[in-house]
């Protein structure tokens, strides 16, 4: 359940370059007259002056709605961050329209005005938990919105793995490497090795290999309540694991990557005129005509 | 629900060769020890001597089981009749492998047994239903398990036309044609066209066009409870719509053709040892080395 | 070798809609200053008022330049004529700016001008050979610039055949067709069945499946020597055989089609300002960001 | 000009693993028959005990005939070593058919018996050169046979680079990386990222990028003589520069890389039944049913 007001409001920041402080402190204006603000800088200590940083914790606890503002990636972090929270996200963008962060600076005082008067359209996605089970019993935990990748160490060198499927196998590829996608994620780094767009309202998976090794393979859509298990089938290989884009593991023979769906969802708040369609076209330039 | 003995027991049956009447001999008398048999012949009045044809309403209303025999195309066929009468199918193939006839003569006498011990794997299917909105205000609907496409009219001819889903414009594609395929038409015609394996479990379409002229296109895949809406986008332009590969209309400029999950799904009774990953490899050398 | 001055200029135009009635008499103006017009007009009788119409042959033997007044499908029809009376060749562009109908509108006399002076950029662009041998020992060639097509007769209906190089088995396909582009063709309908770009310089063949039905099929590409031969593999299947577009055959069981580059080339004058690069990434979006 | 007796061969050899010294035991015995033997082992001091260890470059001023012994990978070395004395190669292949190494040991006596009859099929293939030309003004040349691939240091992290043909833009690319193929590599790493396959006979090269981040990239085909050059466009990323699959380089704003094609050819010599189609279709399943 959305609460009903957004009375407290957490911000989330990545300020890509100097130019944007202006624009941030636009935008802790534009919101701070409908609440109180939590700042919190994902990069460094620069948070417009007459707020003091709050970590990141304190936001999850407190706010109940949280704007990320930066791009894409930003939203990437905040959602990883507050989905056990269950506070909605809204994602400004700082530069162009974003596929998830989707208010931009021209429409912010409208679009803003809008979410707190309670016009939004709202939007659930998935996230994935990725465990990561070494051969010596180790094991870590790292959640993704958009994928969780595979990929050879060194950058265009095959590996060679399985892929499981709650148990059953898949298939046995020779690629350099393997994208596990969301939807979220399915016009991410998936696009890129050829993978298809999944819509947002889907409890699907997508399994795109990367630079495949053979003619014959091609992307796999699976339901997201399958539990997806990867292992290097060639002792001597050494696999990079990358969450979101960011490198969390390295997985070794006899290690194994368990992919499930993350047991709670992350609330995007939208523009009320959100148009899925329109973002995939404007973003893509997909299917249009030069 | 299933009903939970076999009894009597529709045949429906597509004789590709003259060669197959030994098998078609074979698999009446392996089934005729099970229960009583009703037989369709869909190509010709060659049934066996010793059991008289019956018309495929006879045995959506006498029978608790449907075995089709031929191939994946049979089957298909199968299912369009018997979806509404909510009868299970097994498919026999008389040839190799296929993705939904997966008895085949090698094991008959095994799965056949297997399937009347109750000992089965159960898999639901759903259909498409598309109708075909004329401006004359005609209207005709056909329903579909593999796919519903439409193409340009002569082939190698582009077509111009827009999408849409649930009213919303999805995009403007110009394109030899449009394949909308389920689950299980997914590894027939879209792959061909270049779309993803989609999961038979998952409720979802792919829109995969056919050789789209637009170096970025590329296929989406929806939730099959939206409704896709087809328009031509230029006068004079005819498209050609099929239903499982069997040409069933013409579209013109001003018509539109409304495709949308058929109400009931057919059930699908598989070997007990059924590996959907398996049939994948086997038939598409899906991702295999030489 | 091109002939010094361009006294006779033939204009072999098609005239796509009514509205192009005065930008054509606009470029009979414009030529006109620079020598003597004959004219034809491919689809109808409208011909500028002033000018009697030439038959094609006559501007073959008379002309001492080509012009194609309407698209890039108007200057393949002029080259398949005008070829084997090597007259140069200049495309005008009623519409956008075509790939190679690369005189537009807004540029006429500028480009119609320079071209006049000798100031332009010369191509040469090789155009194939395709031979029918039907069974009953008929045969008849057609020529192409772009492609040579087989293609099912029915839209999405697959064929099987063998293709051969040189009397060489190169592979046995089963997909709708199979096109045989020169590189002037790679960026037409080649390109959308996923084939590669062939820059004009090149003296290669591109052989593109046509929705494959197997997931290992990949284009390849050839030297423009190699005489490539197509053959149906099966009894009763039935191809339809396309040049530049236009159906002119159907390639039966024991047919055979024997495609050779045709023995002269055709001179394209370019604006003295081209780029090849710059017109696949304006006609393409080739590469492009949103 | 090849000599026309092999009285002096090179045996570049590398040993991938401790099963295979038997084989080279034989090959050595083999060829020996047929002449004097000079033998570089590739990896390690592993040699057949009865010849002593010869330098490359002895190889290169004596051999009228160099024996690889390994794999496609070790012919590549072998060739990257050899183009510049101009001696024939000879590949053999430890495991299975290789692409280039293509006498297997099934067949090795019968095969190297009729090479040295002169019963052998001749073939050219050429290399790059690539040259590195730091911002610093420092410079390094490298060689290829298969490619030269820029690629982001980091796997799975987009680099942005402009792609001249002889000075002029070909376009701006965003993607993982971009390979720049022979017709030799066309069935190496670019065939996995979807780059067409090139006959060897082709003087042609392959821009082929590695997960484009747009949809509307596509490979290009362009003739061996451009002069490629590559760029990175934003100051801040880092290129790795691979040939043939080994890293000798980085790339960072400012520097760039200059791709011509080598000024000599290496000399294949094949077995007299040597099938390019046939191996394409073994080994890579090119277009073959299941």
């Amino acid at each position: 359940m959305l609460k009903s007001s957004f009375n407290t409001i957490g911000l989330i920041i990545r300020q890509h370059s100097s130019e944007h402080g202006e624009a941030i402190e636009q935008i802790c204006h534009s919101i701070s007259k409908h609440g109180e603000l939590l700042i919190h800088h994902l990069d460094q200590d620069i948070v417009p002056s007459c707020y003091p940083p709050s970590p990141i914790r304190q936001i999850g606890e407190q706010a109940d709605l949280v704007v990320s503002v930066g791009g894409d990636g930003t939203l990437l972090t905040a959602a990883r961050y507050m989905v056990d929270y269950e506070i909605p996200l809204v994602g400004i963008n700082l530069g162009r329209l974003g596929f998830l962060a989707d208010v931009t600076m021209a429409e912010l005082d409208q679009h803003i005005a809008s979410i707190f008067n309670g016009n939004y359209s709202v939007e659930k996605r998935f996230l994935l938990d990725g465990e990561i089970l070494l051969a010596n019993a180790e094991q870590q935990t790292h959640r993704a919105l958009n994928d969780i990748i595979l990929h050879s160490h060194e950058s265009i060198s095959m590996i060679e793995f399985e892929v499981f499927s709650d148990d059953q196998l898949i298939n046995k590829q020779r690629a350099d490497g393997l994208i596990v996608a969301t939807p979220t994620g399915s016009t991410a780094y998936a696009l890129s090795g050829g993978g298809p767009i999944l819509h947002p309202g889907l409890d699907t998976l997508a399994l795109v290999p990367i630079c495949p090794h053979t003619l014959s393979n091609r992307p796999i859509v699976l339901p997201s309540e399958q539990c997806i298990e990867i292992r290097l089938s060639k002792p001597g290989m050494e696999g990079r694991l990358s969450f979101d884009g960011q490198t969390r593991g390295i997985l070794n023979f006899e290690d194994k990557i368990k992919i499930t769906r993350h047991q709670r969802e992350i609330t995007l708040l939208h523009p009320a005129d959100y148009d899925y369609f329109h973002i995939l076209r404007a973003k893509l330039n997909w299917s249009n005509q030069p």
